[in-house]
């Protein structure tokens, strides 16, 4: 069972994949997609088109992406949300499970103290899956999500959200200006 | 040639069709998607697939969105976000040229004034397209956002940025920890 790990970001969207089948969690593949300088949309589809292309290249079964409490400011914000919310539609419209964890949820998970900086997360992942060598900060990150999806999965984290497997449906209103 | 306006929210996503290939836009079709209450997966889902069924059922030439300079707060601003970036990708997905407009923009080409209020919107919009009534708020605001599009492509908005149908590339980094 393989699970896809997203740390999204409007330049670099680090990602993360595990196979969770076996007793522990093994490393698959990690890194990130550069997104190309270019017009908004033209930068969205490039990240739906990294995310799509990874989906068909590690047929995961799992999706986890970490959740936003706090973001900076309101410009920072969009932008993180538009690729954030790319990147989760990408893996709703595949049909895979969308989890979210806290960034301290994360930290926890992966270090033992929702409090860890981002070198410790680093190291933590890199001694967790016996890697032999620390891999960039945002594969790290993504790599840390997929880890904790892991750990939830085995009980291991209580409070964290489930996601659920589960058709969308929109109600139209389709207005008729001469009724 | 058929323009569709998307005014995206996490609640609402309001939506206007237009035809502007006569020598004045003529009304197709607005109204609004209402996402149902869910997970942020299955909500950002029926977005996409609202906008998805807006492209297969009027096949625009064109998409159009309003651009956001100043959102209130990081929260609201990461939802709008969300909301934003999917409608934008399904766009550009299905290969349209994206269009944003500053809402200053959009008001002074429906209203001739950037600091209009919705209210004269949505009557600017009942009378520049001759309807029998005054679209609901997020149809008005869509159909206001099409009718950007068909001011600025006469050349009645010389400060609009135009959107490009081009192809977007990402560069993949991996990171392999065995190397």
């Amino acid at each position: 069972m393989i699970v896809l790990g997203i740390d999204p970001g409007s330049r670099i969207t680090g990602y993360g994949v595990l196979d969770v089948s076996g007793s522990r969690p093994a490393y698959v593949a990690s890194g990130c997609i550069r997104i190309q300088p270019g017009e908004l949309a033209q930068k969205l589809a490039q990240v739906y088109a990294g995310v799509a292309e990874l989906i068909a290249r590690h047929a995961p079964a799992v999706f986890a992406i970490e959740q936003v409490f706090l973001a900076r400011n309101p410009d920072s914000a969009l932008k993180l949300g538009q690729a954030r919310g790319t990147a989760i539609v990408c893996a709703a419209n595949h049909g895979l499970p969308v989890h979210e964890y806290a960034a301290r949820q994360v930290k926890q998970a992966v270090t033992g103290t929702g409090a860890a900086d981002k070198a410790q997360v680093q190291h933590m992942v890199t001694a967790l899956l016996s890697l032999n060598a620390a891999p960039p900060e945002d594969a790290a990150d993504a790599l840390a999500i997929a880890l904790t999806y892991s750990y939830a999965s085995r009980g291991l984290l209580p409070e964290a959200r489930r996601g659920r497997r589960r058709g969308g449906r929109q109600a139209w209103r389709e207005f008729t200006p001469d009724s």
